[in-house]
């Protein structure tokens, strides 16, 4: 009977042991699945089956990409040099296909569902689901007047706020990078865990934290047609401000006022932060900036107003971010904390960005941190890290 | 600049404009994905890039297996005959590699992320977003002392569940199928705005709904080995008992007293239910008769206590699951609705084992629901349809 066949051979494949030797299979592997493997130094083996393709590479976004090999049992394989620790998106192209891997869970980044392979760093237990007390994550749907349409968001609720009816919390707004979505920072960086992990070491204050949907589009506002337009070309970059306008009006007209009349808040500029990734962080520059009245904590994660805002060029204090930056004292008093982070492997062009991005803020006596995780390329690994140096900075003001 | 490049193309393809006929982008479409496309009748439309493969095919789980056709782009294209309304899980077939469509968002079923086309049913409106007050979904982990580790769950809550402090609510626990997890419920289901749309028209009483994870070993348990055991083996069987067993526990030991003491629920057996789908319906069964101490409402989807448990055979009330069955006047007394659904075009074998249940439950004098949805196959859109009418039977006692 085929439904009685299909229920066992799934059960089989979630149950029973299989054969492994110092490769172990990746955190991200759904159930049962082998492959991909990490051994201890961070090899990863990928392993397909593909009977009747002529050509399978694997493709590790940031990482190698590499022919694989057929096996004579129609499965093609590849062991890949040792990865840095950490998160890797990759595909499969079986035959000019860019697919994904069966093996793995589907994790939202390059506009599609990717697969990942998580190699873990030896001593990290900071993202990672420890015997402590666990924050909830909620799924929320608020109606956005800006873009006219219900809008999707996740947001982490610490321990105990359910219980302590009295207490309000404080806000960190958390965005994800360009072609992830609102589910990356719990799905790939783990966000909740490591504000779980933080809080119970008492070095983080509990605190909520919003995730949201990072692209939108006024009412009525049609898509932009760009057909013909050359990449990059102003048609383009218009279409691209309008979009990150509509996001910037979405968050303070719909989304803070939802997350203040939904949750037990402390509303007020001083307990409200905002932080992300790549876009995110730019994002983050734009948003904040453009409105101190709401937020007094940036955090840039591998994006701040890096080159992607600013180009190849310094930071100007007296005209950049409609002159945010022109006096530091008036800066310092408003923002608590301004914070930017890379990884000393991403590529040379976002390195060197916010490395000028930083000597510029120096230059400009701002004050602010920069954090370079080191070894780390524009992944989540990175991002984990600066989540947690970022976060214990906020909120000092609240007592436990 | 490669990031700018990544940006704009992701940008672009979630922005612009595009053609399109009568056809329309599947509701399960990653963004900017002009494929799959569903027409007016039903006629899906897949496209994928394949320029290399020498053989391309689509394989709809409960529907046709067809053939691709190669375009001089590289492209390969394929139209189906109507297909009916609801959603649909397929994959592709390139070259023999079993792989997702990298145009739809990932629905895990077949224990790995699937793809999937949703038709829409017309005039249908009740499991969709509409414009009216919104329940919550929370994500949750609880510790499991049964399986030794934590375990993952998401919970419905009506609107108003934050705000109404002194309201407590009755529960639903709702299972998702064979190679489906958790996450089933809302995202191939629907079951939050099916909730949400029932409660706002006022035909469903305010409820929480529990969806946790239906595969379970115990602490410290080996994988059973089932190497070399043929497909339905005594060994293979044991350990699905095993795997059944071991998942019971965790409702009744850890599920229930987690959820009662982290949420405002009414936590006597009168106001709580269970029902799943296929597998769940199978595990509602086992699980609410083994325990009428803590359930009085009981539904079976497409799964209940059919062919899977009873094989060919008719119930016999006096000796199945421990003779439950065999008093109708105290069953009636004890569970307040019995509810059994099937589509009229699932396999005949699924069919007709739930129809001789029903038939045996009435020649059992047991009072129950036997629903059967027209035209629908083992797939989600009977299941929405079982919730749909299911809900609103629970809980009559509770005024509004």
């Amino acid at each position: 009977m085929k439904r009685l066949g299909i229920l066992m051979l799934i059960f089989a494949s979630v149950c029973c042991a299989q054969e492994s030797g110092n490769y172990q299979p990746s955190e991200t592997n759904v159930w049962g699945s082998e492959y991909p493997r990490v051994d201890s130094t961070g090899r990863v083996q990928i392993r397909v089956k593909a009977p009747d393709a002529t050509k399978v590479k694997v493709n590790f976004w940031s990482g190698p990409k590499v022919d694989m090999v057929k096996q004579p049992d129609g499965f093609w394989t590849v062991t890949t040099a040792p990865l840095v620790p950490g998160f890797h998106y990759y595909n499969l192209n079986i035959d000019g296909a860019e697919v994904s891997d069966p093996g793995t869970h589907a994790f939202f980044g390059g506009g599609r569902p990717a697969s990942a392979v998580e190699v873990p760093e030896p001593g990290s237990t900071y993202y990672s689901a420890q015997d402590l007390p666990h924050g909830e994550v909620r799924e929320v749907w608020y109606n956005s007047k800006v873009t006219g349409s219900w809008r999707h968001a996740l947001v982490y609720l610490p321990p105990k706020y359910d219980t302590q009816n009295s207490a309000r919390y404080p806000v960190l707004y958390l965005q994800h990078g360009a072609g992830e979505d609102e589910t990356g920072w719990v799905r790939q960086g783990h966000a909740n865990f490591i504000l779980d992990n933080l809080i119970a070491a008492g070095t983080c204050k509990p605190m909520i934290v919003v995730m949201a949907y990072g692209y939108a589009r006024r009412a009525g506002q049609p898509a932009p047609d760009l057909t013909g337009k050359p990449f990059g070309s102003p048609e383009m970059l218009k279409a691209m401000q309008d979009m990150a306008a509509a996001f910037e009006d979405d968050v303070t007209q719909a989304l803070i006022p939802y997350i203040d009349s939904s949750f037990k808040t402390l509303s007020d500029r001083d307990h409200r932060a905002m932080a992300g990734l790549s876009m995110g962080g730019m994002q983050t520059f734009q948003i904040t900036l453009d409105h101190l009245d709401l937020f007094s904590y940036i955090g840039g994660f591998s994006g701040a107003g890096g080159m992607l805002v600013l180009g190849d060029r310094k930071l100007d204090p007296k005209t950049d971010y409609n002159g945010a930056f022109a006096d530091p004292g008036a800066f310092a008093k408003k923002v608590h904390l301004l914070w930017v982070g890379v990884g000393t492997a991403e590529p040379e062009r976002m390195r060197a960005g916010l490395q000028r991005l930083h000597t510029s803020l120096l230059d400009a006596n701002i004050q602010h941190i920069f954090y370079e995780s080191p070894g780390t390329d524009h992944e989540w690994q990175t991002w984990r890290r600066d989540l947690k140096d970022f976060a214990p900075r906020l909120f000092p003001q609240i007592s436990e």
